[in-house]
């Protein structure tokens, strides 16, 4: 806890209030304590999450707020205690920025299920100080949340993996899906759609989309003759859609004891009939983001695999268009800010 | 496939239309073919679905059908090929009598799963003729789908363990739930439900009911302050309320990467909100009934732990009562119809 004399000062992009429009916002940010990590942001992923958050879709947004939680930046000073970063490497930053280091979900790499976990923004740090994310000149991390980025692995192609890769990747490697020859279907081809497919190819699935992007089937739910012609044809569905949409025709198609895995935030019930899972011994599962070895193994596999995600680069002054782009679904499939580009700390 | 002369017959209770209401009918059995068993009825319990089945509740019913499948019985005789059996040994009928033998799920001890499973009633033989279940007096069933009832289980406690029993038993054997000092919660204190109770306690669980029956806690989800407490707790709840209800309340007791399992047919879906499966990576699974090589472990877990099940002993002619009855869950646990000792073949 710095004085006040040598606080130090970023500029980020903040949402006001719930019409979710972001404008610079300038704030102080925490000395660089023992644990932590000083990061000087060099771009950041625009995820639907960001949106819900600063249009208080959930009823629980915090203003000032800083959004994004897909960064990737490069450390400028690290705390004493850490030995696994030093300045000019290339980090990530995801959706969590601290837990309480000391239940059975943090003891089992499952800390992003911790009851005090910290989330990027919109929460309060142990100082009692609000997290802000992101889309800002810099943050300060604990490096416990801090990831490297693997050398040769673009910042801007990293970015969506943070959030949207590991979303992925997660549920594939906890439910014991990461096996070459299984069949997945991916529904909803936004940011984190996207990477699931790529990420389910790069893996050796035979996947189907429910659009096109390499996978080897595509499948529209209202064609009822495919959608029969697959039904309990899947090992897994993950399904990635932030809006409310059925689920009765997509929980015909995983095979016994397959699983429709959800990844996507709905503020709005989603509905299903008991024996549309009971006759296959289906299960509907929920997943949120990943742990921080997951992200580890994620970005060392897509560097292994040459995966990269398909992404569109704006600058700071183009997110609140960015935003409304990505509520039409008018992207393919992620925007990346250029934030070190958009020297938002010089304005 | 005998001629019409030797033709064997024997009388059920049967419902004639979605009144659900049962009279006596009396129909023709196969001759005992070389995969069969030739059983006379001891006793059948009254099962939930039984109702559902006899008012077209599920809109797929055929008629006359002849209800049951918690079947008690004595074998009569046996087909040339059946080595398991022999005439006077006392076995069990339970939801499923045929499966094609020669899919996957059949090929893994998953046959109640195969799609072309036979149920026992209100389906359609391998012989083109319609299926009757247990309320009758006697039945040839395939070998497959016969158990042996274990010396010393008395045939009326061995009723409800083939569907009410094996139903619980089964989703905790294949998701991993049978080691002791689990926690667990039964919604629902039906027959399944009640088995659910005694099957989970003898596996040396701590179990949360909805009402009392020997468990350790007895929670009212309408108690928020008891609810809250509860919180986070559970590594599993077996939900077998046969009827809409609400799921949030419950989603919110099991702990990370916990589940709740639905065994209960309700033909109005189901509702949750994604973040409440989210946010601890938790599973919404079904489950149908179980196994033959579950039926068997289960009723021999229940002898080694002296299991009873808490039974309403009743005559046939009490069965349109007994109906109404468990409609308004006025059972304390199940019914269980004496058909040998009603008589109806010599009505």
């Amino acid at each position: 806890m710095g004085s006040l004399e040598n606080e130090r000062k970023t500029t980020g992009w903040a949402a006001r209030d719930p019409s979710g429009i972001l404008s610079p916002y300038t704030y102080s940010l925490r000395n660089t304590g023992p644990e932590d990590v000083f990061i000087k942001v060099i771009c950041c992923g625009i995820c639907h999450t960001d949106i819900h958050q600063a249009k208080n879709d959930l009823g629980m947004s915090n203003y000032p707020m800083v959004p994004g939680h897909e960064v990737v930046g490069e450390v400028v000073e690290v705390g004493s205690d850490v030995t696994k970063f030093t300045a000019g490497d290339i980090v990530g930053v995801g959706y969590v920025v601290g837990c309480c280091k000391n239940c059975s979900p943090c003891n089992t790499d499952r800390e992003q299920y911790c009851a005090k976990k910290i989330w990027t923004y919109n929460d309060v740090y142990t100082d009692g100080k609000p997290t802000q994310g992101g889309f800002s000149g810099s943050m300060v991390v604990d490096q416990k949340f801090v990831v490297k980025i693997p050398d040769g692995l673009a910042p801007e192609q990293a970015a969506p993996l943070l959030c949207a890769g590991v979303t992925v990747y997660s549920p594939l490697n906890h439910f014991g899906l990461k096996e070459s020859g299984l069949r997945g279907a991916i529904l909803g081809l936004g940011g984190v759609g996207h990477m699931g497919v790529k990420m389910a190819k790069a893996m050796g699935h035979h996947v189907t989309a429910l659009d096109h992007l390499g996978a080897d089937e595509y499948l529209v739910s209202s064609d009822t003759e495919a959608m029969q012609k697959a039904a309990e044809s899947l090992d897994y569905i993950i399904d990635t859609v932030p809006a409310f949409h059925p689920l009765e025709p997509y929980l015909s198609l995983p095979r016994i004891d397959g699983k429709l895995i959800l990844t996507g935030v709905i503020n709005t019930p989603l509905q299903f009939l008991t024996p549309t899972v009971m006759l296959g011994r289906k299960s509907i599962a929920g997943t949120l983001v990943g742990s921080m070895k997951e992200q580890e193994e994620m970005l060392a596999f897509c560097k292994e695999k040459n995966l990269t995600s398909m992404i569109e680069v704006v600058k700071m002054d183009y997110i609140n268009t960015a935003i409304e782009r990505l509520e039409k679904n008018d992207v393919r499939y992620r925007f990346v800010v250029d934030v070190a580009g958009s020297k938002i700390d010089d304005q």
